[in-house]
């Protein structure tokens, strides 16, 4: 297992990060993994895949929404769930992370996780809107074979904790190929603050990264100098899915404006979001937790004023912890071997 | 003068409409028009063209902002400001509408306008984003000379009350064609509530209208059966300007989906929304008055709940309101003769 | 079984319909029905349900790509794949409609039905976007109990032909409803030519309609004065998957032009694009058969000219079309009895 | 006057820059700038501001139009023109650049310009769309004194050549302010090529900087380690327009997935894309001149394979070429005083 890049003496921009430097320093903000790694024939298939669950909030998350947003960066991708986000500015369900073709498996999953909490829905009250993003793990996982099951993403959201999430090849990461080296998922935090005022915001962001080709990768950035084994992997129709999350009060609109903030992190790591990447933010706030039934038809909401200098940080938090969070996921994934003798190495970052 | 449709015994829709059936039914909106009508040469150039100006509130507009929201239906079109609605979800001006090439004209006014009643702007603050809609009035009106100045801008602000908005060929509605007839500005308002809980809100619409081809019109709709006088004025790159006013509390996001409705009401008069067609809706929410200056950073928003009925109830009045304010810019419209001799009759909607 | 209400003597629009009054007049376009219809145990859980497959052409859809488009008319829907629609503005598979909880298993089932057919992706090429409506059918069918597998969803796709499509209650449309009366399956098609140019283009459009109260049906339109049963049924989230298909050589943004003008039609109709309604539009053209893989790297594409008349046809035959389809989809639903004894009563059209 | 960073030793990006290193490197594009500096009174009011033409070629932009596209980086902008150039895919004139408040006067001159050489124009034809960009350069300008008049723009336009634009503190560059250092206008290019296929594609920028604070500037990015002037200066609303030209064949499709990336660029000098700036791009190709009448109804394009590896050599290309551009604007910008005695100094680059 390897270390954040942090404590390899590398920083990257200049906010302080979490206690974690984690996603889960958002408060209530849970992460859970499903690792598959396991050989499905003995001509070379291979399962090496997985599932990750971000949970907004350990309550019911369909009775106690939360405030969010996406932004497409390129959308070569199949996440699902999106035009309801758009269209409403709310997530009402864990934010799941799987391989291209095991969103199905995955959207099923927790949709029987979410039916079996909520036996209203469906019958009393309408439906649930499932979000779940994906990254093509093709080059070591048997992809074609589906080897994710609805079960794994109902065990993903049950392993879900505040803790600091793993990183690497884990969960829906462990597949995935960052830069022609072993990506997959990372995490980072930041703290923003205007003393003045005692107010004080964390942004979380955590990656499932598979893209970009080895001369992309901006090396002189990241102190890392050092000898690499060679590579010549390259992510067919590689794709990032990065999840922020904040407890700043913000409504949609200003979330989304935030979120697309992320890109200039995925930019200063080296990526031109290839043609054939699926590169999707998805954002929410814990700010506030919108019931799904409610008496009174006016609800009050808390946002930020956007000319106060704390939106302009959160811009700045959105991009350094997307461009940290996408490092860690490098620093920590270890090699790993896949389908049909393919493996791919972890860079290395220790100088 | 015509009359409106619904003093000719046309009813359209089902909700109940506001006392003086005019946007400026919702509390503290203004309509000012300035209206040109007079030969530029003796070969026939003529200014058959003006300025309509609509104030969310007479207050001072850039101090005191409104949640606004635009939506773009077809873009064939030159109306300015909608890059920053479209970002921050507020207005911070009046609302104007010309002709397409008075637009340069009406915005140095409108900007003058608010640059002296506004000393800071451009020395201690920022600048001001200004909102104007037009269309093309050029069978009517010599619209290649110009004749609408900055200073017509200015006296069409200055000119704007609470009373019942003028309709027909006035103000920028002046060399204005409808369906082969003479259209220009109309209006008409909803009120919409809940009567457990004692809630009522209005929604206001004033239209510029110069679209759709004769055979298109939905006569039927409107008991229009009489025989009209033979027409074969088409506007070229004909359009409409929607302004959508409401005082119900909603956010940026809520607002847009309110307007977004108005295609409904333009549909049902005929329309498909032509290629050559600026087809556009402006809306605002005088529910809240944002300060430009504040020093909290944290603000309080009222929204509707969105699952509550009212919201229905909302998108309902915007497309009713939408559609009869259309039908009131023609009944309302008097046979308006213009340059080279070119007439653009009214249609005849009684029986 | 019903007529579609062109034979009960009413006519929607201007435009001559095609020889089938269908998508399939659409040269090549195919569609394909698996209806289910069985009580799940005996306390009246049930399964009213189905999928409905629409095939722009027989061959390999994967390696034939055709142009596309999407329009999110009111977006509380979980319609997929539109991301990377919007992106690339090609659709590469059978376009599926079922039930809100059948996605996954259609997603399932559709992905494969085309990985079997293309034995190169997840392997050497890339992966497959797969596009899949649906609207709620929770008061007739067991929704919570998800019924609909895989297997159907390649059943619909084999079911597939070029014939009349089957309309009403099946396929996908077997448990919704319009208006507090039976809905479903739709179809109807639009002939638009200019005959000095020698051009004829068709417009196809078949809908799955779900949404509506009775008090907002337009039915004067239809000249359906008749008594109708009672009706207090209103479809929970009720919602519209629009697909619309063509043979006119359009750009993807051309395209996305045509489809916004579905909206029209079903604003017609009495819809207010209610605020629980995922009212979407898949669009298509024929014109162009993209291959998945190519040596040259310029292609030569055909398109119209956006300022000749055809452009307005073609604006007015999709809000013609998605009308009448709508109204289709009502005429020739029969009344359903579906879970917990709800029955839903057909409308009754005929005078 | 000071040079191109390149002439300075610092190599940004991997991709070979034009001939001319400039916007102009695109076949037949030209650049003019009209710049102003002088006192408007003795008071301390200064006209320190500019306009800069960029005209995708030298003949009738309305007869023979260019594909365009635009994207809005963030929206704290009141650039005119972008609807129609969404709608429509096209820009049928002069793209002009100014102050935030000379925008107006630029639409005015820019539409006397086009109508004179149209007389069709308003007359037996529609209308024109005119793309006016803007930054708000009233730190050393009096903004609120307009010294920007109509004739200013005709003369920038006249003033277009196709030789090296001048870059820095010229034209609309003459006031702005970039990272705290005197910013303004910069070009860059880049070629993009296939050798076996024998095809080369030019990529050219041209942008006005206005944007970011000292703090953010990426100084190790172009070994800038040099002491500068201390600086306080902070542009309020801050912005960037980005005009992006291009002989490549592109949809207006895939012209905005290619100017999607300049965001890339602007990312990695420092920007965060603050609250108050308004970051928006404009694109077009030169390769399809699109008649303003034709005779016929269906058009030929060409456009790239996006599956082609060229598609994102061109995507790394908007890149490089956005962040050369910018560093540009800043490494030939001369220390410039203007209104209120207010100085900005250059940032010196060379070591």
């Amino acid at each position: 297992m390897g270390k954040k890049i942090r404590e390899l003496g590398v920083t990257i921009g200049k906010l302080p990060v979490g206690r974690k430097n984690c996603i889960t320093d958002v408060d209530g903000v849970q992460v859970g993994h499903v690792t598959l790694d396991f050989p499905i024939d003995e001509e070379g298939t291979y399962a090496c895949t997985g599932v990750t669950a971000v949970l907004p909030h350990s309550g019911n998350l369909f009775k106690k929404k939360v405030t969010a947003a996406s932004y497409v960066i390129n959308g070569f991708g199949k996440t699902t769930g999106l035009v309801q986000v758009n269209e409403l500015g709310v997530i009402e369900s864990p934010i799941m992370l799987t391989n291209t073709f095991g969103v199905p498996a995955v959207t099923q999953g927790t949709l029987e996780y979410m039916l079996e909490r909520n036996p209203e829905i469906g019958i009393s009250t309408g439906t649930i809107n499932l979000v779940v993003g994906e990254c093509n793990d093709s080059y070591l996982n048997s992809i074609r074979h589906c080897p994710v099951t609805p079960g794994h993403a109902i065990e993903a959201i049950q392993n879900a904790t505040e803790e600091v999430a793993k990183e690497g090849a884990v969960g829906a990461g462990k597949g995935m190929v960052c830069f022609g080296y072993k990506g997959g998922i990372g995490s980072s935090s930041r703290i923003v603050s205007v003393e003045d005022e005692n107010l004080s915001y964390t942004i979380g962001c955590l990656v499932l990264s598979n893209f970009g080709e080895k001369y992309e990768f901006q090396a002189d950035r990241y102190n890392s100098s050092k000898q690499q084994e060679p590579t010549t992997v390259k992510p067919t129709d590689g794709s990032i899915i990065i999840v922020l999350a904040t407890d700043a009060p913000l409504s949609s609109r200003q979330l989304q404006r935030v979120i697309k903030r992320c890109g200039i992190g995925l930019g200063r790591t080296g990526s031109h979001f290839s043609h054939g990447s699926g590169d999707i933010v998805i954002g929410f706030t814990t700010a506030h937790k919108i019931s799904h039934v409610s008496q009174s038809v006016v609800e009050i909401r808390t946002q930020l004023r956007e000319d106060h200098p704390i939106m302009n940080k959160l811009f700045t938090a959105a991009a350094e912890a997307t461009e940290e969070a996408i490092i860690n996921s490098m620093s920590q994934a270890v090699t790993t071997a896949g389908r049909n003798n393919h493996t791919v190495h972890s860079y290395n970052f220790e100088n």
